[in-house]
């Protein structure tokens, strides 16, 4: 802005250590980011602990470029950091620092190793957010073990010469029935980040749907993306609805990639995830000026970590009628609903076809509620008691894939589209690009020979005849059936 | 009394050690209790071992102020201790004692961590006494396995802005739905003591239920609380009747602060505990006189535990029609009925309304009968067999507490309240009462999380449709309707 | 027999060590047992391994006074060995050998811990006998497993001040409704034997099933017992017929002891129980003289172990009424029989009441055929398809007794007796007659508390109430019911 | 061929390692498979490595003799190579290579034990290819598991004296209803091959069936084989119908030794078995030419295992109809069908009686996908909807074999035979034909040991009473009638 930057050296900038006069050095620039702490999506807390110091390492991989413009006033940027005036670390901590790079791609051979590379290469922040989940994990695992408890039932003298994953979702052709689903902050695991996805699954005519807290902007990611290939954007309602009308409208403008939003409900406030909460606290043992004085913030317990920051802002207050009747002022694409966990919710959501054309079965891969039933029971559920959604929205579903032969399970089970999350995460921790890839190839190949062993060809032909869900039906909701009142039973008992 | 105190030194006290002839220190005073060991609640056995020595240090924390005053008689002081008589501990033993300090209670993320930094905190044999439980532990870790086999049922477009824990106990306005299960002995863990505990959660709203076993006397423990916190007073029967209406009267005085009494059914007589036992062996290898004889007690496998010493004195006759007879002519605060295990006995209880107001479905911590039901079966029982019940009294439930989840799911299936025990007593031990205002800190966030992610606003809100019990509903009593007997079946067969 | 014995030296007898030249010592007298070799129960290769060497140590234990007598003609006995001329085994290996003594057995506080410290205690040979089971002890441990999925039902207002064990089994008044279960060779755990079982078990007044391989004469056993101290004698029916004839007529002589016989079906072939067969393939390691031919036995897969020497001799060909008549003719002691496993043979056996006054539910401790069914199963199968057997004969029940909760729960299902075989032999292990003792008073005060828990004051007052088996029932043989074929079906699904 | 061959040195093979100029040794000789490499059916790859070196280690164990005159053309033999310039391994890695001698087999006790010793036995390459199976190993375990969900029903008082293992298969008599399941390259495990399995079974009657990728022809595996021993000829259908139409002419030559065909279904295309490709990628490390270039290959993820190259040129595309018309022109002998996994199959199969005289049930041993049904699975569904086809056509089981009481619980279930695979395998690994025949010594022995127990002397006599199999029936497919509609619920509920 000015034509001559104002040179600050690191000692004068480490003064400014305190909630009422706080500065933090962004990418050379220093800032005077006082005013701006009690905004903080993540709290102030956060940003006092980098007080009077460099913080770009930490701000970079989490926030997408414009963050800094849309929030701090011109006037907060200061002046320049003098670089020459700042102490460098030894070069034995550089050197440990230094990790080893990740296998070959090609040597990895199922989702579990490539999560295994992942964990070692991306950061101990970073890991402990995409692991994390809420309470004692236990949706999350059972997410993923619930296909276990799904037999399959592979028919003979099938010809199986030809097999065929294409499918349509939303009316669009894709080379597979799989969708990344919306996962915030791809550029913790790598810097290719989100569009470093987009070109993973690109030659697998995968969906990408786009989380409303990526670390790239929706332009950046799609950018360079090939003809066809088809994206979502996801959508957690703003408290300040303006700054979400916003977002619809830059994406509307965009409808040549983004072909749908998808409205996320499953998470109206931040789940409970320890994991993340805890890596948070071990930051506060880095070395901070000690005349740091916290702000008066209330108490949040387990209240610090990367997931909890991010749903600052986010408004709890939707329903059905004025929530959808507001989105479709504001877009004319359709709408996926994510994150409904019974059959009493999608059968509300068929009423409202054809705004809504989708829902995605979900428990926010186990980070929301603990003990949430996995996207399968509510697959089940639905059959039992609704069956006619199935024909009048698609269902797609989300939580705990490992194998090719949990896709197939689901989509015996109704699922038009099977999404996931940390998986692609992971895989770009574990190898940018190249690990995307690999895993979309593991999971294609996987669900290719899936189908073929079960005897079926395409998409289409498979069917619930292809799965023993018996010991799953055993545990759906069934209205407490098994309580009914039996007559005058305990008189005589007594 | 005296007013020339006689002095006596240590080695002189050390040869009174036999059952005939037996001195302990207290607090500096030289006592004879050669009389008093036949009468010992915990058995002659448990002061010999301490027989010529100064037994304050395990002495204090069991016992409330007042109980050497009821027990023994004046002329049984017969002087006091010359302290410089006593030989020190050398300074290696003492430094080995030091603990390094707990941790911030602020960093605790959940009550697994509490109860981890706990263990650490407080001695062995507090430990094994809160950690203890019947037989093979089974029904303690029943209690709350049996919370992970509800899965919860998340409601999607529901308003959840606001989320209110609030509800009436016994016609009291609460600000939880929660209570501090009467639990013995807290100066154990910590000298803050049970009003250390009442100190901790009246931020909360929470009622605290008093031990008839508490370290401290029951006028101490509400000294200081909050106006509008409530107490209840555990009853336990005393076979001496008279002992038991002093209580009473001692009670029905403080009707500010005491509203209610609860009436413990679950342990007529202990439960074995062996960690409790074990524990008191370990005592027994201290360096003891040599010359001590045991008293010709009868032999009581598994018999000296703390809990076991609780229970001396305790009666075992009590009746429906008898006891709540009796107890109508001792006081007019409303009863609350606490270790039904069946649904048989929640409808008996429910035909004495009004003046039992609540039953609490508990099978203490699993501390009494191992392999007893979980409070979620019998809750589920009733449900199933006398749901009529739940409108004519309060159902409460404890056992297995360790997240808010759990709290919400026994909401929905019926309880008005949940208790929680060990919890608030590992609190205690991991930080005073900051550790017990940390541990409801944390259950009320996750109760309130859980509320907002399933949709309710209100505890009034929560209904069997939040939950899925059919895994646990197969497991319940049901009189044994699967032997039903089928015919001329077995001839056919031979 | 001879005045004036011939006197060998040890080099002398090592020479006998082939199958046609077989010498060994017994007691320090050598016998020639070449000609006996192909008739020994155990097959001859365990004497052979001994062939030539002082056998006494390996003979001892295992046979009952009166054996050799039995078995060999005077004249096989050639003389005695010059002990001076034997080796000694280093000091060294000897000071090996001695192992530290038990703890006080009052220190002991559940079975699990008595089986621990005999576990150290005894030989590892007598161990692997005792701890060994067919297959892979699955059984085994079902058997005990199968009392923890039963729940108990603890009812409250009941007065439990009087507590009584006692009842009437098979007309006789016993102390408590236990008996310890026939097991073989007792001296290998300690040298009090089978009489030491007596001994510890006489102040409970619980019944004693003396075992066919006993390690002391019937008479030996019941020797000192107190007066009203019942006795069964356990009869595995020999090929040859008269044996078990004269057996029986030594019992009928003492029926003021022995007041039934108990015949054991459940086992007519050895199971194959690896633990036991790798032990003694371990002796096969010993020393032993390489010039030992072995004899041209069949070969037996896992066949060397003490299980499989003791069925030697046993009767495989036994029906009911053949075997029943035969019984008739040479007893008129009522009969039990022992290894019932499914209602139809319960049902059966209930036909030949009074002969037959009673049945044993049990699969041989898991011994005879692994996956077999524990005595809880068979119980529940009878309740279910033939109720009436438990009016006509007495049920007893064997098999995975650890807790008195376990002895209570059999009884609420019905059964009159409730056995232990290894924890006798364990219990004789730790601490002889005293560790006998700490057993079953462990057994008595769990078994008191858990009746005075669940407000039941007399054996008569237990039933189906007090226990919830439904995790149990629907695991029951039910005649393959879940198969019964749905019509049409397959035809509309191909 | 050539009267002179040329003689070439190590040094110059070595320079031919490029995809189009590519030399291999083989016993001795130098040939040239440039040509050759695009029709490798293990792909181009795996010869690559090897190429300019000598193969022979790794070509021999799994190619039967005949298959290099075969495949290439005389003129790719080029001459041989002079042993003097190949540079011999370091004594020390040669040392290092010399495995400890197997124990004797008759001290292994059970098939775990066996498979124990040969797992140290075998190259961790054999290991791997037996050992993997689909995916997470799931089926492979469960295959084993179901058998111990299914518990033994013994009876008593029934004659067990005699006990008759024989049965007649297809019509003809069997000592034992075992087969051995066609498996591959059993020289892998031990030089003596698919005919050491047929010497270690011979004595016991058990059947064999031969693989089609056996690594010897199959005249060399029956030759020296006693009169009236039984071979089943498998058939894995080729692209090029030509090659198979000529084994079986050559199979039908040898219809006095192979008695039937076995038709594979299960494994149309290969399972994903990450142990076999892992273990080839480990091979990829080893020393090879670095100037290498891979030939252009389709990307195969997980693509390089054992299994993978045997699958190259099976067909895909078999149906009934065509499939079983084209046989019948082929062959007259009898049709075993392979790999049925459910009971509409089965049913169909019925059908195509008596050209199909038995049908397996079999997931390949949980190597083609992994969740598919265990046999006894499919045993109960056909039970449960098309009983029938018992009594149409003979229906064998393998998989997950490991005791004796397994066999006999398939033959209660209807089972005619029952295959092993991976234990005949393991048998000769460890001990070659001893080792295999202590394998069957085993089997038989513990099935003898039960069919007495349950108190049966026939094959015959065995029937569904002998099992209680309710814990298995409740997981088997029933057409999802858990998901019956439940009328105009939802709307209630909402």
């Amino acid at each position: 802005m000015s034509n001559m930057a104002k040179i600050f050296d690191a000692a004068e900038v480490a003064k400014h250590n305190s909630p009422n006069d706080c500065w933090v050095v962004l990418y050379g620039d220093v800032w005077d980011v006082s005013e701006f702490l009690p905004s903080h999506p993540g709290g102030s807390k956060i940003i006092l602990k980098l007080a009077g110091r460099d913080a770009t390492e930490e701000y970079d991989p989490i926030h997408p470029p414009g963050t800094l413009e849309e929030n701090l006033k011109p006037s907060a940027k200061l002046g320049e950091l003098d670089p020459s005036t700042v102490s460098k670390p030894s070069p034995d901590a550089a050197q440990k620092e230094q990790k080893e790079g990740p296998p070959n791609m090609q040597s990895l051979l199922n989702l579990d190793e490539i999560e295994e590379v992942a964990t070692k290469q991306v950061s101990q922040k970073c890991w402990a957010y995409y692991y994390s989940a809420a309470d004692d994990l236990f949706s999350k695992s059972f997410n993923n073990l619930v296909y276990r408890q799904v037999l399959l039932r592979p028919r003979v003298f099938v010809d199986c010469t030809k097999c065929d994953t294409s499918t349509t979702l939303l009316g669009h052709e894709v080379g597979i029935p799989l969708y990344v689903s919306p996962a915030a902050m791809a550029r913790l695991a790598h810097p290719a980040g989100e569009r470093g996805i987009a070109q993973g699954i690109s030659q697998f005519g995968a969906l990408q749907v786009v989380s409303n807290n990526a670390s790239m902007t929706p332009e950046q990611i799609v950018e360079g993306s090939l003809p066809g290939q088809i994206f979502g954007w996801q959508l957690y309602v703003q408290k300040d609805r303006s700054k979400s009308e916003a977002m619809l409208a830059r994406i509307n403008k965009m409808s040549d990639k983004y072909k749908f939003i998808v409205l996320t409900l499953d998470a109206p406030v931040p789940g409970k995830r320890e994991h993340d909460e805890r890596n948070q606290n071990v930051g506060a043992s880095l070395p901070v000026s000690s005349g740091v004085k916290t702000a008066d913030e209330p108490k949040r317990p387990g209240g610090g970590g990367v997931g909890q920051q991010l749903f600052f802002g986010t408004a709890a207050d939707l329903t059905w009628k004025s929530t959808l009747q507001w989105l479709a002022k504001h877009t004319t694409l359709p709408i996926v609903l994510k994150g409904l966990q019974t059959h009493e919710d999608a059968y509300l959501a068929a009423q409202y076809a054809p705004q809504v054309k989708a829902i995605i079965l979900s428990n926010h891969g186990g980070r929301a509620l603990d003990t949430a039933p996995p996207a399968v029971h509510t697959l089940l559920e639905i059959r039992k008691y609704c069956p006619e959604v199935f024909s009048r929205i698609e269902v797609w579903v989300d939580g705990g894939i490992k194998r090719g032969t949990d896709v197939v399970k689901a989509l015996c089970l109704g699922a038009k589209a099977v999404g996931v999350g940390r998986a692609a995460l992971f895989g770009l921790g574990a190898g940018g690009v190249e690990g995307v890839e690999r895993t979309f190839e593991i999971l294609k190949a996987e669900t290719e020979t899936c189908m073929r062993l079960l005897g079926a060809e395409k998409v289409s032909d498979l069917s619930l005849k292809h799965i023993n869900t018996r010991a799953v039906e055993r545990d759906i909701y069934d209205g407490h059936a098994g309580l009914e009142k039996l007559g005058l039973w305990v008189k005589a008992n007594l």
